[in-house]
């Protein structure tokens, strides 16, 4: 998965992530021998407790049921209790995709989004993923944190140089946050740093809404999953995250080759919309990322030095040395 | 339901909307003898043609079913085709608080929103509303347009006299619209005007994450539900529109009372937490309608004097008179 992560072009939850999960099972604060138990089960849901293991494995049995259930049923909700960081929301909406079926996935995370009105980090920057089939692969693909940007972009930033615009984050005074070395940082140890709701600064622009969607994703996966939430994660030791996915079975509604065909056409509308000036190409949630990956398998994936180097050091760790068509390029 | 939405503080969808109903129902764009049929049906869904009937009866409909379905099995869906302007977003997840349950409801609408890189109005405001059970009322409830602003805040603002603050809309030749007569007019007669998404023009903060959630509701009120989409709405004399709803009975997952409690214990982390200097109080989705909720019913509900001379001009065209209460006042 981490690798899926860098053939989309998401960096940030690539191989980049390999020592925070290697990091966790040696230290004991992830579980890396849990045993999974279902809380509760009705005919379209059921609610998981993934006994503090890996994210990844927790919420692609969970999407799975609730794939098996939409089957049955034409709609099925899984909820995931006691877990870790689940890597790519979006990964999860493609297990969907592959069955002809409409998926949602979200996720909470360690607190770095304030309120609006607020100054202070409360929730996490908790991810909307969301896809349903189109034609040809043509899907429709959202994977989005609800804050402005994720974390992970300031790390991608960081490492290429870039200036942070105002807008996306607040320092501990409540001026904009401007400096990424000293933003991450400040976010990991919860120092006061926080990241804005999507929408912004106050409600001028929307940043009620964007807060309201990132408190929707915590109380989906927080209180109703029966999962930490706020600042209560990773606040024990463990992380206790807890995530929500939906499957949706088209065919169970309309019949999918007409549905596809409807979003292809409307796709097609979309793309050859009078376009802003100067504006790159008027695109679909999902395409740009269809396109790295393309290019990502044809030509490699492009890897940061300090990327490299913390991979190398991570692998002597564990006595697994750096594969070696990577050795080679660096 | 007008009422309600005045009562709610949301006077664009309240009784200023009465003469659109009437003025449809007169003319024959609205059917005011609809015989809504289901169109398929599953344990956990169900898919609703309104046959051009007035949007609300047939979205109250379709949200009951939707928490039947959810009360057997934990969650039901519901579509709803070929309806009309249903109303705010917020009135049928209410219904499903009523019932302990979460709902999630949504309509697309006339075409009034660009995608991100276009300068045309390719899909509507696309509200989202969500709804999730607190503690003795305090619940949480979003109902937000996925655009920057819905056009009925601009409606709003042209009475009271308010400018257009920039990175709300654009006029045809790209540049920020500035004139309320001008954007309303313009976007109702499909004049090259439109609503930016939540986020605003471009990616820089986040209008690609306004333009995929705008662009989500339209793929699941139009092509799922089987409705009109895009710039094919109102385009042959009715509206063909479609709504999506979902309900949750989360009770069938955790016990109500201790997920009422932690939401309960979320809000007072968020109220509490440190304020922005010179910033409104913290408040969470619901509240700020509520408190306008209880202020309207104990003072009644302003409205500007076009609405009421509007109201008269169309009461008096069906033979019904202004209410004496509201005939004193002005």
């Amino acid at each position: 998965m981490l690798i899926a992560a860098d053939l989309r072009g998401i960096a940030s939850h690539g191989v980049a992530r390999a020592r925070r999960y290697v990091d966790g099972l040696r230290s004991g604060a992830i579980n890396p021998r849990p045993v999974p138990a279902t809380l509760a089960e009705t005919a379209a849901m059921i609610a998981i407790d993934a006994d503090n293991g890996l994210g990844q494995p927790a919420a692609i049995a969970a999407m799975r049921a609730a794939i098996t259930k939409a089957a049955a049923t034409g709609v099925g909700v899984a909820t995931v209790a006691r877990s870790n960081h689940f890597g790519i929301a979006g990964y999860y909406t493609s297990l969907a995709l592959e069955r002809g079926m409409i998926g949602v996935a979200s996720t909470n995370a360690s607190p770095q989004v304030c309120p609006t009105s607020g100054a202070e980090a409360m929730f996490g920057t908790n991810p909307i993923a969301a896809a349903v089939p189109g034609e040809a692969g043509d899907d429709f693909e959202l994977d989005m944190a609800t804050s402005v940007v994720p974390r992970g972009k300031l790390e991608r930033m960081a490492w290429a140089g870039e200036p942070i615009p105002d807008g996306w984050a607040i320092a501990p005074d409540g001026s904009a946050a401007q400096r990424h070395a000293t933003l991450v940082a400040g976010l990991k140890q919860r120092a006061g740093f926080a990241l804005l709701p999507l929408g912004g600064a106050g409600e001028q622009h929307g940043g009620h809404k964007g807060y309201g969607l990132g408190l929707l994703v915590e109380l989906l996966c927080g209180p109703l999953a029966g999962a930490a939430w706020g600042r209560h994660t990773y606040a024990s030791g463990t992380a206790g995250l807890g995530h929500w996915f939906l499957a949706l079975d088209v065919a169970a509604l309309r019949p999918l080759a007409a549905v596809r065909g409807e979003v292809a056409a409307m796709f097609a509308e979309l793309r050859g919309s009078r376009p802003a000036a100067g504006a790159p190409p008027i695109r679909i949630a999902g395409e740009r990322r269809r396109d790295r990956e393309a290019h990502h398998r044809a030509r490699g994936v492009p890897l940061y030095p300090e990327v490299v180097d913390d991979l190398r050091a991570v692998g002597g760790s564990v006595g697994v040395a750096l594969p070696l068509a990577m050795a080679i390029h660096v």
